[in-house]
C-alpha cells in the first residue's frame, strides 16, 4: 500500500478560500476583522513566523498587526500592552508569541489576553470551556488536525495514539478525538514500550519533536499518520515519522513541512474570524 | 490471587484524621473554614447526600450550612444566592448540589461560583487552570480515586483504562493519571470490543453506572480494580464491576459501597480546607 498525502498545503488553500468569502461578508456589514500579534524580543525564527501569520491574514482580506516589545521589556509593560489590546474595539484576535523572554511570567501574559480574543485557545477558561463543552476558542494546532482527519473518514470508533502530553497539542487534541467517539491513548516518554505498541493503533498522531521516532515497520497496516514533529536537522524541517517508510505502510500520512503546520496558521485566521463574528453578534 | 481490599472508609477515616488537626491549626490562627451547600429542590436521594457532607465538615471541625431553595425557585434567585455566597467571607466553599430543576442553566450556576470558593473544582476556570498546571481546586471523585492508587504502589509506567468520558471523572482522572507517568486509554460507550481489551491492563477505573459491566474474568491477573460506578440495585448500592469474581483476579480492589464514595466526600472537605487556607494567605 502506498499512502495517500494529506496535502496540508491544498487543504489549508480551500479552507482559507471558504474563509475569505466569510471575510467579505463580514466586510460587507461593516466589521473587518482584525488579528494583532505582540512579539518581544527579535528572535529571528519567532519573527519570521509571526510574519507569515500576518500576511496569512492579509492575504485573506483581514487586518493585522504587529506589536513589538523590546526584548529587556518589563511584564508590566507586556501586560499592559495586553490590556490595551483587549480594550481596543478594533482587535478581535490577539496572539502572543511564545516563549517569553525570562523576566515575564508567560502564564500571567497569557491568562491576561480576554478570553473573548483568545484566538490561541490557551486561556484556561477557554480550555476549561473545551472540556465542559461550552463556547471557546480551540487551540489551532489540534483544530488543524481534526480538519486533516476530516479528509480520512469517519474516527467512530477507531483506536487512536496521542504521543506527547502536552496542553498545547497532545491534551486537547486527545479530547477532540474522544468527542469524535475515537478511543484515545495518550502516550509520552515515560511509556512503557512506546514504539512496539503502535502497531495496534488505527490513527496516529505524534507531537514529540524526535525525529525518526517511528518507522514504517511500526505502523500497523493501513494506518493514518499525522505528524506534528517539526525539527530542523540539518537545515531541513523534519517530522517524528520516517516519511519514506511511512508512506509505504500507512492509508494517509502528513509531510513534514506541508502538513499539519499549513493548518495551525488556517486556523489562526479561523479563530479570529469567529472572534469577530462573535464580538459582534453575527 | 486475592485481592486486596481498598477500603475507603478506612483510608477517608486516616485522612480526615489529619483534616482536623490542619482545621484546628486554622481556627488557632481565628479561622474556621466553612463549607455552604446550596440545594434546590426537595429530592430525597439529594438532600441526604448534601447532609452527608454537612455532617462530615462538622465532625472535623468546620462549620457547615445547608441553602435550600423551593423547587421553583428562578434562575436569578439560585445566581443571586451564589453571588451573595461569593461575597460572604466567612463562607469559604460553596457547592451547589446537582442536577438542579430544569428552569435552571447548570452551566450558569456553576460557572456562577467564584473560582475561589469553587471547591467542586467544575468551574471552567478551574478545569482549565488543572490541564495547565496552575494552582486550582482538582474534582473530588477523580482527587479521591488518586488517593486510593496511592495505596496501591507508584503509578508510573502503568497501563491504565479509564472507561467513561465525562468532565467530572473519566477525563480529569485520566489527566491525574497521565501526570503521575501513567499511559491512560479513555474507553466508552463507543469503544469498540471495550471489554475484551481490559485485559492489556494494569489499572482499570471504571465510571459507567452499569453493574456487570465487567468480570473478573474479563481482567489481567493482578489488575488495579478501582470501581466508580454507584447504581442502585434491588434497594442495594452496586459498582460497575462484579465484585466477587473480579476479587479473585486483582490484586487491589474497590468495594462498592464504601470505596470511592468516602474518599469523595472526604475531598470536598480537603479542598474546602484549602480554599480557607489560600482565602486567608495561610
Amino acid at each position: 500500500m502506498t499512502a495517500e498525502i494529506l496535502n496540508g498545503r491544498e487543504i489549508a488553500k480551500d479552507y482559507r478560500a471558504d474563509l475569505e468569502r466569510q471575510v467579505n461578508e463580514l466586510k460587507e456589514k461593516g466589521v473587518t476583522p482584525n488579528l494583532t500579534v505582540v512579539i518581544v524580543g527579535n528572535d529571528g525564527a519567532s519573527l519570521s513566523y509571526v510574519r507569515s501569520k500576518n500576511k496569512a491574514a492579509e492575504n485573506i482580506g483581514m487586518e493585522s498587526s504587529i506589536v513589538r516589545l523590546d526584548e529587556n521589556a518589563t511584564e508590566e509593560e507586556v501586560l499592559n500592552t495586553v490590556e490595551s489590546l483587549n480594550q481596543d474595539k478594533k482587535v478581535h484576535g490577539i496572539l502572543v508569541q511564545v516563549p517569553l523572554p525570562k523576566q515575564v511570567d508567560e502564564n500571567k501574559v497569557l491568562d491576561a489576553i480576554t478570553p473573548e480574543k483568545d484566538v490561541d485557545g490557551f486561556n484556561p477558561i477557554n480550555i476549561g470551556k473545551l472540556y465542559t463543552g461550552q463556547e471557546t476558542f480551540v487551540p489551532c494546532t489540534p483544530l488543524g488536525i481534526m480538519e486533516l482527519l476530516k479528509h480520512t473518514g469517519s474516527l467512530e470508533g477507531k483506536e487512536v495514539a496521542v504521543i506527547g502530553r502536552s496542553h498545547i497539542v497532545g491534551q486537547p487534541v486527545a479530547k477532540l478525538l474522544t468527542d469524535q467517539n475515537a478511543t484515545v491513548t495518550l502516550m509520552h516518554s515515560r511509556t512503557k514500550d512506546m514504539v512496539s505498541k503502535i502497531k495496534d493503533f488505527d490513527v496516529v498522531v505524534s507531537a514529540v519533536g524526535k525525529p525518526g521516532l517511528l518507522k514504517g515497520a511500526d505502523l500497523k497496516d493501513g494506518a493514518i499518520v499525522i505528524d506534528v514533529g517539526n525539527t530542523v536537522v540539518d537545515g531541513k524541517l523534519v517530522g517524528d515519522v520516517d516519511y519514506e517508510s511511512a508512506l509505504e505502510k500507512a492509508s494517509y500520512i502528513t509531510p513534514v513541512p506541508g502538513g499539519v503546520g499549513p493548518l495551525t496558521i488556517t486556523m489562526v485566521l479561523n479563530n479570529t474570524l469567529l472572534a469577530a463574528k462573535r464580538q459582534n453578534n453575527l
